[in-house]
């Protein structure tokens, strides 16, 4: 049970931290690369053909990174769209795959909600962590009605 | 394993059956609603509690209904966009979902993209499915390679 | 007479006081919690529940709260879609949406706005908040002609 | 209690009729006019003195109907972006009100939503129009189910 | 020969002062004020029914200033987005003006080309003003060419 | 008293006719040409230093014909942005012109709108063409008024 | 001298025509492929390897085919992006180009402007193609001029 | 063997910085200008006839100086759209040529790529380009491999 993380450039190394904080929290492990559709191609295909049951991908700008390594393995795929000047150059890069390729598309910058994706996919396969999910749904659950009670503190 | 299609509207049906005929092609069984995260949000959670390994929702504009029915599983939920006077409404609202609860976004009318991620999904379980699926992108290949041929008949 | 301001998340916060301001200037009571559409629905269905005249929904990003809230109760609710990286996002997800379950939508961060729509909303029942919302915008056509005498000091 | 429809044009007709239908079928009054906050404006100040109390303004392009005529009164006034080549002018022009004037923006072409949300403020008020608007949400979830019948009647 | 200036907010002051500066160089008269669309409407007219030749009006988020200034005028009006949080909001209510009454709609912020506008437009009646305004291309010109000079001197 | 079109296409010709049919109205004179600022850039020097009191250019896409022109005459250039698959380019590609030489955009596809603004600016200098106008204006509200009648006898 | 015109998917062929034709007007060598970036990757590095000078890639949504084409060759890559649903989508792709591997991105379905392109590209090479470039673009400002007097006898 | 770099502004200097870099690595002769194709047209005009091989434009906002540049010249044309308040119009201004002059738009703010892209060009004529162009290519892909190591002995 692995997953493989992604970076198109070494400046997103703090969206994979996010990623790689959620998979340590779940005891998933992880791998992690810089590599580039456009720059190392080779490379890509490499990590494409690596034993992750799920990859991750975090690139920006025309972020061609996911799609070019899903269309070199069978297993799926999730994006990360990073933010810059534009924005909806990345989101729109990864959500608007041609058929047959899919790209998984998370929110701008989601490197928490892509690692959550990769876990409700194990968790199908793995029961240990689907337990632990159910855990975490309900922490974040008790955190937003803490967060609740502090506004209404503040604010009543 | 069974794959659990929602349409937020009757009008969906055409990308729905995209799906469907992915889904039949590889032989995994499969559900479909129509049910709507605004009018009918009760069916929208007794749905997210069915026994569905991945649940495939569509829906336009304000798309909602994968985020909210998301809320309510622990199973991956694909988002699928669906075109209308703006487009960029029904995408954001699936792509752009806040930490912690992730949808998985394809494209615009992307049916068939849903069906497949759908199916890589499953394939991380499913050997069988994994199979298929190296067959089904080796067949893709070869269309696109068809595909040329007939274009360099006409053109060259 | 109730208006129920709920915001998606603890960062609205400084929104929600502008709400807040002017329903304190009005004397109109209130209530605020933070409630998300997708991480706490359970908890939107009861605020839903409660006995508010107007909800105020404060979210950004693919702001589901003020339409999943709307979809729960037969009160006007009105949407205030929250500045971040795209601003598309939250201001498309309020306003598109489907027939059947309207939200009243104002401009980005327009905290002030929401407040006076629902003071407008009040002020069909309740006539001496009708007076007061006369008296209120009087002064603001004071405070631009101010301004005016203002600026013409400077630049004249 | 009566609402009061005002198009910017002629060609906003059709929109109007879907607002004007659901009127009539919780029984509200309405007044109907075309005006133009441009051609007319003198036209929509005396419409905004009229005796509505809740106005609906259905305008394409930079639509600056409902914000002029919620200028000239305290009642609330709900927007309907009208559809057109660029589709963002509308939405924008309305939603995107300064500070003070607030108008109540629904989904473009939006005109039932308009009507559902006057009539959800004019509930608020009149308890017959409450019990209505609870049957009306009924049918509709109805619909909706009975939707979902039929598409699984063809897809399964 | 005098230009209106009015700005829809005392914050669009510096915008103002880039379209008194100009005016100033070519020795134009000009009135300056705050008048708000939907703040101050009344004061929207009178302005109008001012003796100026031609209005610039400055305002942001939907402006519709000079729309509506247009409207009760048959000077010419210019219209200034101002820069905010969307900038096209701004930009599409300017220019989208629907059919009868025009707004010359320049760029966003662009306080010195709506000046130069208006002097364009005064050069039609006023020879005078056309030779100055020949000069101030010349110089224009000739800064571009130091600038060139400049970078060159840098660069080379 | 000379206004001249000038069309980036022919395929421009529709909204010249909308031009020119306003500037027949008001007895103003008028030229044509179809000149292109990439494909013809001396043309439209040539058409530039003829002894029009104001031009307007139609185009689409990169719309540099009302800049370039502009940029080779002291007399108001009015663009006017023509329709096609994306409609912001021409809009933005005619509004954000650089500080110095204005562009004074209308609508898009706007034609009628470009020959009122000519009239408007001509209007300064020639009191009949004001007179007209006048005319035009109040013709303008009987016809909205008109429709207001023909919508209120169909839906009333 | 070969210019290699790749397409994305058999749809794009109308596009490439436009292309060829003007390729064959300059009696330049050309190839013709359909390959995808995602569904036939080696087949796309087979044919960045081949022989060509000057390579257009014609492709819609995400859009990754120059972008991978490139990081397989040393030699120029023209983009051509095809119009859908959403159109910025194709543009974006193309144009956002990490630093290190340019796509020379032309306009939306501008199949004729990619092969001018190569063009002007070969003609620094050979000077034969110079000169029927300048002939060219000589019959090209002839034709504009001629559609000039066609609008003017129909229109003065 | 010539590259000729313009920038609309001096504001402009740091993205011409980057292309001149580049050039310098490649040992490629460059010359740089100001100039404005609305502005200083004639000076367009004069650079359009020097003796350069390829022409790189650096512009924002209506960034109509490569457009203008092309048409005045047989060479190929690069621009470089420069980030501002609003991105897409730069974008849409050089991409978006009408057919006959086109531009090959790279990156916002892409002055590495621009480079790039003329030493490609330039390479199909002078060898020795291309070898320092391979050698060149084969550094960034060390590099990125790099920086995977970097954040590889940060992250595991």
């Amino acid at each position: 049970m692995k997953v493989c993380v992604v970076m198109g450039s070494k400046s997103d190394m703090e969206i994979a931290k996010k990623c790689i904080s959620v998979l340590k929290e779940f005891g998933v492990d992880y791998e992690v690369y810089v590599a580039s559709a456009h720059r190392t191609p080779q490379k890509v295909v490499e990590i494409a053909n690596s034993d992750a049951d799920v990859f991750i991908c975090i690139a920006g700008m025309s972020a061609a990174l996911p799609g070019v390594l899903a269309s070199h393995t069978l297993k799926p795929v999730i994006g990360v769209p990073v933010s810059g000047k534009i924005n909806l150059d990345a989101i729109l890069s990864m959500v608007q795959m041609p058929p047959g390729i899919p790209v998984a598309t998370v929110a701008l910058d989601g490197g928490k909600n892509a690692a959550l994706l990769a876990i409700r996919i194990l968790a199908i396969k793995y029961p240990e962590i689907e337990a632990k999910l159910k855990e975490y749904m309900e922490t974040m659950k008790e955190d937003v009605e803490k967060d609740s009670e502090d506004v209404r503190s503040v604010l009543l």
